[in-house]
């Protein structure tokens, strides 16, 4: 049993709701929909790199908006971001405020999550999301020396106005609201260091995290309870720390209560190394809890064609089982709000907040387990982005993925697709799990998400049935062959 | 400072002395070249499948070899080996107990290393070096499925029978000999479960290492002193508990005194991990020694054509410098024996082990930091083998090497080679590192290790120098360019 940890993002709620997002029902309703859910503790999101709440640290949403900025119908979704949050202020309405109560009253914990570095449509200087601050200091982006994507124009934490700036901004959330903690969330965006100062920004958002501590201190003297302080960090201890965001060193020194193994944002990532999080913060009592994107892509936008790469119920239930089963303390999912649907509709929406990291409710259910790979990693790494992978006639080549533990009765299925293959042959390509044969059984239909091409499949033999990782191998007799996606599906 | 750990393999001696390995003299000069070197344990290893020194639990050298067995020319060392030890065996001389004792006499650690699992020749059935006990239980192989390369012809340490067989020849070093400690070398090769059963597997070799450690203690009453146990595991501690060599769990448990985290053979690997060693093994006592291979390739043989891939001095300095920073407690060198002449003359070898982690007589020479390659890693997992890597025209590529710390008056220079280019012009390709750009200088000599194409140099800006990690970017203007070779050197 591990219980979600749902992150509500700082516009979705408002350009969902438009001009309804200040009637109090409607307050209340948005809490109250996650009452009697597995949803355990909830983290508001208030900012980007402008808040939507009343601010003196920083800047509201609606601030430093011209008629310009927001001319394109593309930015209707943000008008009604900024309406409702003007609407909401002009009422006296501090949302956050009314929903920490209210998830009080479920007994959901109230927690906030306060984006470190957002560079949302970092591409268009005009863009209204963009902070005054941001703006002004062009000399603070990260990457000085390259500009291809957005990260590389994320702030660089080295300069002390950046973090104190930031720091400014985590203050007054302390000051404004009363939750049972708040995490700094390093994951949006995962860059704050330029290129190869990655050692020297650990050591500086070390002191950044220790001072976020110090002021939980003194705050738990205000409120009267104890505060604590989470983080989002990349997927693996190591490229925390490669990054320069040391999770395991974090929690070692006391400045975090849990931390949130994250992917970035091109894809969930079902193979987070939650064993070696809980080692490597063992006897400090800080939680992991490994999270879950909304998409789901065997490799990285804009390469992936396939129109739907949302994670289902089957793969939520994949990954969330391995995680358990790999000593997972909760499920954090990021990007699961209500009314989300492109990716699922409302009944689905209950499923997803109701059944994620139940085991029993979970258990004996179809799941899915499909291949990813990591989107963020430290500069100069090698990805781990294996597909599309060309195989090699008659050389072996393995993939794994980790399924978590078994039951005995489960039939499992290999799934895999071919780039531009739609008459595979039951010989033409010999796969093999944990080195056992696999039997070919044929073309094989699954709902979404799925590759373009055919998806073929091979039955797990009895032999071969065992719990975490399986290696599964695959032996090409074919002159050419791309591997396109790979799952193992348990029904 | 570093002390050097040295391995001495089970063959080199015997076959490089001949005729002359029971002279008391040679036994003698052998063992006193090391003195008033760096070197401050030695590791004498007598065994692969079968033994350099007379046995009950397993089989001498010479036992079993058939006359068509040894027929080939190419079987000369193996015939002066086998002489060398038969010889020895005639005259009563334990060569090993000798060795040992002379080591006390000039104050280095005798410890003794145990190859787990030896596969030299495997695709040879007949070959000599080859055991009863291997080549009797063709059934115990770990990879039933697959025969693609020697380590798939590796035991299957989930097999009790395996387990018992290399136990009672760990119990014989005990009993034959009185070392400070010995090693459990698993890097010998490197893979001792069934594809897949990893997980299975490093319950196993945690059991086996516990009982090491029980056998250790048995036979400290008999000689009256501490014995240590150590141990050859793969890179980093992620790579080492992924295929069931769980290094940190024994340093944990209490179960080794050190950890040699160690590439395979195909090459040396600059690049381990030792700050993640030591921060996992923390208050536990256990030392880190990182390996240095002998060789040094940018990626696998054979696809590496350069004539000469071993390390250098310069090379060596390089790695040696870049652990010791990132907290080494020693440095361990692998195949780093005498009158190994293709990779250096005697002279050589002199300066090797005296200067070789020793800080002091390294400082302010030339060093080189060349990208290479973890040459092991669990079954299923991306390879880190980046080059040759294909550049893509004005997209940026970027690779990091780790230097340790920096002197500030030290020119360093950035070293690279494409496939097939001798005429590189200065702006064909944009060269950063730590987002500095750098000067194009031209064509680079240098002394072996090189790649057979043209060598070009960059200068590293003054801003751009740092210690730790370096990240050199490439921005190529050029339609097609494959680079091949890429290191730093420090002057």
């Amino acid at each position: 049993m591990a219980g979600i940890w749902l992150n509500e993002d700082n516009s979705h709620y408002f350009f969902k709701r438009g001009a309804n997002a200040a009637d109090p029902d409607k307050i209340r309703d948005f809490i109250m929909q996650y009452r009697g859910t597995n949803v355990e503790r909830m983290l508001l999101n208030g900012n980007a790199q402008k808040t939507s709440y009343v601010t003196k640290a920083g800047e509201i949403i609606y601030d430093n908006v011209t008629d310009d900025m927001i001319a394109s119908e593309r930015l209707q979704s943000f008008k009604n971001w900024s309406n409702a949050v003007r609407l909401l202020v002009e009422r006296g309405i501090d949302v956050y405020a009314e929903w920490i109560k209210l998830l009080r009253e479920i007994n959901i914990s109230p927690w906030m999550s306060m984006r470190m570095n957002d560079v949302h449509n970092a591409d268009n200087t005009d863009d209204p999301m963009h902070s005054m601050f941001y703006k002004q200091h062009l000399d603070y982006r990260r990457a000085m020396h390259r500009d291809e994507k957005w990260e590389d124009r994320q702030l660089n934490y080295l300069i002390e106005d950046v973090r104190e700036y930031h720091f400014g901004i985590l203050r007054e959330y302390f000051e404004k609201y009363d939750f049972d903690g708040i995490e700094l969330d390093w994951m949006r965006f995962g860059n704050h260091f330029p290129v190869g100062y990655e050692d020297e920004g650990r050591t500086v958002l070390d002191g950044f995290m220790k001072s976020a501590r110090e002021l939980a201190d003194e705050y738990e003297k205000v409120r009267g309870h104890r505060i604590e302080i989470g983080a989002r960090v990349p997927v693996s201890p190591e490229y925390a720390y490669d990054m320069g965001m040391d999770g395991v060193g974090w929690a070692l020194a006391g400045y975090v209560a849990n931390l949130v193994p994250s992917p970035f944002w091109h894809t969930s990532q079902a193979d987070i190394p939650v064993e070696r999080w809980k080692r490597q913060v063992a006897g400090t009592g800080c939680l992991i809890a490994p999270c879950l994107e909304i998409c789901l892509r065997q490799y990285a936008f804009p390469k992936c064609k396939n129109e739907f790469q949302f994670n289902s119920i089957e793969t939520i239930r994949g990954a969330a089982h391995s995680f358990i089963d790999r000593g997972a303390d909760a499920i954090y999912t990021f990007n699961y709000m209500d009314m989300q649907r492109y990716a699922y509709d409302d009944e689905g929406y209950k499923k997803i907040i109701t059944e994620t990291g139940d085991v029993e409710s979970m258990k004996g259910k179809r799941r899915r387990h499909v291949l990813t790979f990591s989107d963020r990693r430290p500069e100069g790494v090698v990805s781990d982005e294996i597909l599309p992978f060309e195989l090699k006639k008659n050389i072996f080549a393995g993939f794994r993925i980790h399924t978590g533990n078994m039951l005995k009765n489960e039939t499992r299925l290999v799934l895999m697709s071919f780039k531009d293959v739609y008459d595979l042959g039951e010989n033409d390509i010999k796969v093999f799990i944990n080195g056992e044969r696999c039997e070919f059984i044929g073309a094989y239909y699954t709902e979404n998400p799925r590759p373009i091409d055919t998806l073929y499949a091979w039955i797990v033999p009895k032999e071969a049935h065992k719990n975490g990782y399986q290696v599964i191998e695959l032996d090409s007799g074919l002159d050419e062959a791309v591997l396109d996606w790979i799952e193992m599906l348990v029904d």
